[in-house]
């Protein structure tokens, strides 16, 4: 016992009994081998029409990659689930940070789902592009909804430009309406960036505000208040309640002023509290209202047109600049350009003007 | 007498003597080759710098003209004259219909070519694109002006989208430089649309306002406000004078709610009556004196740098979209598609890439 084998050291460890491995192997592989599978668009097609979410969320990955292969893919469900598209009814939700969007669409969404429907929540998040976080990032913010099997939450697409981000919320929302669920959210920061894009994807915008915000609040966000088809003063519970009447006096004025809309809807404002779940259904009342409204008169069918027509547009218009400015060889003539233009040695026309040659010049060379 | 020719007209007239033409022929045709008459930039350039104001109107002729031969002339003639640019100051004048903007220019014109400067007055004008008439069009609004040896007035390119008035604006900019004018003063129609591109373009952005035109007037303007580097009430004369003093102050106080500027310059207000020419000269002192802060700050210099480049990236952008937008196969294509996307035929998005791919593969054939 006492003999000690040279090549030995100091730490030696005896001979145990071989454990069995946690995982088999053969699981292993196959996960590994699943998660690397790429699954067709057909698949995808057939589980999103049958309503399944996971489908869903693979599909939207698809849409969000910047993988032009992926992109092809997205590209053939976004047909395939268009005949199936365009019916359900769209709100787009803004206000600034702080004024409870999160715990409101919660409440919303519950609300709508107890109604029997089945709601999407998405989210138009330029802020995230540029590292200053994400909305709907935080899941756990909507506990409850997240768990509701007639509820579905996709945070925002990140790390592109507003007009990437944008077209990839507008593709999103084609699958989820094929994928069965018929009150689509999208909720935006309301700093007054992507206010406008998802203006021009929804039938109903709605601005959360609170009471006692502040004249100069309410002017930062004249812009959105313009676009609104009603204001949500939250928060309107306890103490605030008197407060919060007068700034439905208030925005209600303010809301006059305005010309009036080509929908022929004067906009609304209703008071809630999310937290204490009132008034969210006079919001729905609403919403119901003004789809009775524009579906009478019609509007509502003419402005999915012309927001077809915009979003064609829009993508042909941020196409041709990104192409253009993700060449390497116009960036490297770019940079170049730039240093030129700064000293004064060449006149920013000059330029932009040899610049593009070049770039004709390689296009036609590919 | 009493014989009549049968071959007469009951209204004979007696021949009488040959009048002598009243322009010579030869002049006509002298006239007639010298307009058809090609110059060659070189001529232009050369006239430019050496002051001629003909020289000068006929090289933005060129810069306006859609002619690709035009186009490369004007080009070879803003490169020979950029060495000779950026030594002017330029002030954009804005404000709304019924201010008072052409009067305010002219009194203002007259005081500084008075102080012995030369001055060109520009103008950028989306309106008389869409033939809603145009600025500076009537120049006999500023008739004592015109006829000033030292001030130079152009109206406006018009027929083109917003962003390709404003780029031949700014290209005439750099002529107007080379021929010797120290001052540019350039005017919009301050509606907002035009504002931004021209506040892009020049070192001092003026506001004209007028007392009493009501909370709601400022409101809409407010995009506009925070541009501002001073705002003149214009018309403070005779009994307005009470009411122009008052606006001051609320115009004064406006204006510090806005953050303060990059160029570390605190906004001023000026009363002024353009028609008794009072305050004019005070207008001068506050740009001579922002002028001296941003010399010594040196952001002057950095901001004319930060436009340039500006300009680069905008004529780039112009330019990509224009060329797609101008080519007749993709205008029959978009036709098509726009109503494939309107009847839900078709994605927005697989037609836009669709055309886009159209127009790749065919750029690769010319």
């Amino acid at each position: 016992m006492t003999a000690k084998k040279k090549d030995k050291s100091a730490l030696s460890e005896n001979e145990g009994i071989t454990q069995p491995d946690s995982f088999s192997s053969q699981s292993i592989a196959a996960i590994q081998n699943l998660r690397r599978q790429k699954v067709s668009p057909e698949i995808l097609i057939e589980g999103i029409l049958k309503g399944d979410k996971v489908s869903l969320s693979r599909a939207i990955t698809l849409i969000e990659s910047t993988n032009p292969e992926h992109q092809n893919k997205a590209n053939t469900i976004i047909n395939a689930c268009l005949p199936y598209a365009n019916k359900s009814v769209r709100v787009g939700i803004t206000g600034v940070p702080g004024v409870g969007k999160s715990t409101f669409i919660e409440a919303f969404g519950l609300y709508l789902t107890g109604l029997g429907k089945k709601v999407a929540v998405l989210a138009i998040d330029p802020s995230s592009s540029i590292s200053r976080g994400s909305i709907l990032g935080d899941k756990t913010r909507m506990e409850d909804l997240v768990k509701d099997t007639n509820a579905y939450i996709r945070p925002s697409a990140s790390g592109e430009s507003l007009g990437g981000v944008s077209r990839k919320t507008r593709e999103s929302i084609i699958l989820c309406e094929a994928c069965g669920f018929d009150t689509i959210l999208i909720e935006t920061v309301g700093v007054g960036q992507s206010e406008t894009a998802v203006h021009s994807m929804v039938d109903f915008f709605l601005l959360l505000n609170l009471a006692g915000a502040g004249d100069e609040l309410q002017g930062i966000k004249r812009g959105i208040m313009e676009m609104a088809d009603a204001v949500v003063i939250n928060k309107a519970d306890g103490d605030n309640l008197a407060k919060a009447r007068n700034a439905k006096l208030d925005v209600n004025r303010a809301l006059h002023l305005f010309p009036v809309k080509p929908s022929g809807w004067q906009p609304k404002v209703v008071l809630a509290s999310a937290f204490y779940k009132t008034g969210i259904e006079n919001v729905w009342e609403m919403i119901t209202d003004y789809l009775q409204l524009t579906t009478e008169n019609s509007y509502l069918e003419t402005h999915r047109r012309e927001q077809n027509q915009y979003w064609m547009m829009e993508t042909i218009n941020e196409q041709l600049l990104q192409k253009f400015y993700n060449n390497s060889d116009v960036i490297a003539l770019l940079n170049e350009n730039k240093k030129a233009v700064q000293k004064n040695e060449k006149s920013p026309f000059a330029a932009a003007f040899e610049i593009l040659a070049f770039y004709e010049n390689k296009n036609k060379e590919i």
